[in-house]
């Protein structure tokens, strides 16, 4: 059997052989994710994101407890269903650095005896390409090897998180209590990604003016534009102690029904792909554009606009003539 | 004459005119900024980030003053010489909804007076395009229109912000006592793009702890590497006093000459070149590739994709496949 099909009939270590192909981003990877391709499109992908000190680590680990041991109820009258469910951790990194806070990871470590639970930490010091680019085949892969839910969880600082956290099919953002004021500016932005609002933490001081704030917050976005359309809820979550988790795995099962009954899993699938296509096709048509160029010819186009003999503008215009 | 000429001669009312046919994005304005292009590259570009509530914009506002009173000291010896100042303020933006705090550009208001400092505010709402590739114009515009200083106030939130920074010659990065530990993590990267760094709110309390740990992330960067290099400093200031702002006049001042000794200068130009050609080059590229498609072909393969038949590896391949 080849890795791949090892990979299909569920083999763990197989896929994390598979992992980390992908992520040395070899040949061997490439290919196998074109042959794992077809069989993707069946994980429902949840993004979580939330600003350091949110407890949303936690709040994963705990989600997965749940979705485990009690399951989803994928429909109405239909018995909960425990799922397979994929982590993929990427770290807090800040644009520049990729500096790395590890240490709440490390509460996931009673998930790991579980068969049915995969975990993946992404590295993000030192690698090549966007996160989300790094992250998107990750996804797929364990996505194939047949896991039902996969928790993409992300620190929502920078685009690129938010980025993740976009591609997937139902995205959670966590807040707390306590952060102080600088957080709201980054809030109006990521609430407007949020399917489901949390507010973990909630037995701190505190709560009670950020669950008000929340919800000013959703309603600012006003009621939903249409019958039938999704109203994001604002769950109270305490997760240390799981408090409200059975809350908040009841939303994700409802957004899930929502996604599919409304064509909306389709739109955002559609422009995810698109998304993608379009930044590969960008890549790959300067690549081929380059390799047809004389040598030497593109520097010296860069080497009159730094003398200023020609604006970028024109740069373009003079490089594209003559293109067949 | 022109309007570029006009601009040329420092007609303030034909600059403004220009800029707004700049952001409008209509060919007038691009075929102006190809005129003005070989007018560039005098201007010294300092960028100043820092998140809402380090007071930066009163910070931007006293440096100008300085600037137009008193004037910078260009080599060791000289009279110090007042400078014309161009001030481009980029308004706080989420990178999805683009909302703006706007209360304290006001401020501003006592140098509107000036006719040697102009000052202008960039809509994010709404508009196209990066914002980066969209505030870019504008700085050149001024820069060929003889401001000898322009201050790009970013708030150091969002990458895109970040890479406005970047853009700049000298990057002043503001902080503040009792942000609270949020900051902390953005923090780490936003360090690292700092020639000056500043911690304004110098007399509030907790300025000491917050100065001390700014000193112990500066001295995690560790020693320059080589003689000669810029060692960052840190410097305390009270902006709505004044305080420390002739001090940070003399950084400016200092980090001008160490740009022009070493080369500096010319290798971040260079980069700056180099990344807008790449992107505008994409972008044409792209555009130029659809048009040579058959109608509909590409949304072909969109679809193939969508229906995983294809892997998006397996796409780009076949698109490319027949280009000469």
């Amino acid at each position: 059997m080849s890795l791949v099909e090892r990979v299909l009939t569920g083999d763990r270590l197989s896929l994390a052989r598979l992992l980390t192909a992908i992520e040395s981003g070899d040949e061997a990877g490439e290919n196998a994710l074109d042959e794992l391709y077809p069989y993707t499109g069946n994980a429902h992908l949840v993004g979580v994101t939330g600003s350091t000190g949110t407890g949303k680590s936690t709040l994963v680990n705990q989600l997965t407890r749940h979705l485990r041991q009690v399951g989803l109820q994928e429909s109405a009258g239909a018995e909960p269903r425990p799922l397979k469910v994929g982590i993929v951790a990427v770290d807090p990194t800040s644009p520049f650095t990729g500096g790395a806070i590890l240490g709440d990871r490390i509460r996931m470590r009673d998930l790991a005896g579980d068969p049915e639970v995969f975990i993946r930490s992404m590295a993000t010091r030192g690698a090549l390409g966007g996160l989300a680019e790094r992250t998107r085949p990750v996804v797929q892969a364990l996505d194939a090897a047949g896991f039902d839910l996969i928790l993409i969880e992300t620190v929502g600082a920078g685009q690129s998180e938010v980025e993740i956290a976009r591609t997937a099919h139902t995205t959670i953002v966590v807040d707390a209590p306590g952060l102080g004021d600088e957080v709201q500016a980054i809030k109006a932005g990521i609430l407007e990604i949020a399917d489901i609002l949390v507010l973990n933490k909630a037995d701190l001081p505190g709560a009670e003016r950020a669950f008000a704030s929340l919800q000013a917050a959703l309603r600012l976005g006003g009621p939903p534009d249409q019958e039938g359309a999704w109203s994001v809820p604002l769950i109270q979550t305490v997760a240390t102690e799981g408090d409200g988790v059975p809350t908040l795995a009841e939303a994700l099962a409802r957004h899930h029904g929502y996604l599919t009954r409304t064509g909306e899993r389709e739109r955002r699938e559609r422009s995810r792909v698109e998304a993608q296509l379009d930044q590969m096709l960008r890549q790959r048509l300067k690549e081929h554009f380059l390799e047809g160029q004389p040598d030497g010819r593109y520097q010296q186009v860069v080497e009159r606009v730094l003398a200023r003999q020609i604006s970028p503008q024109q740069a373009i215009v003079e490089l594209m003539e003559g293109l067949p």
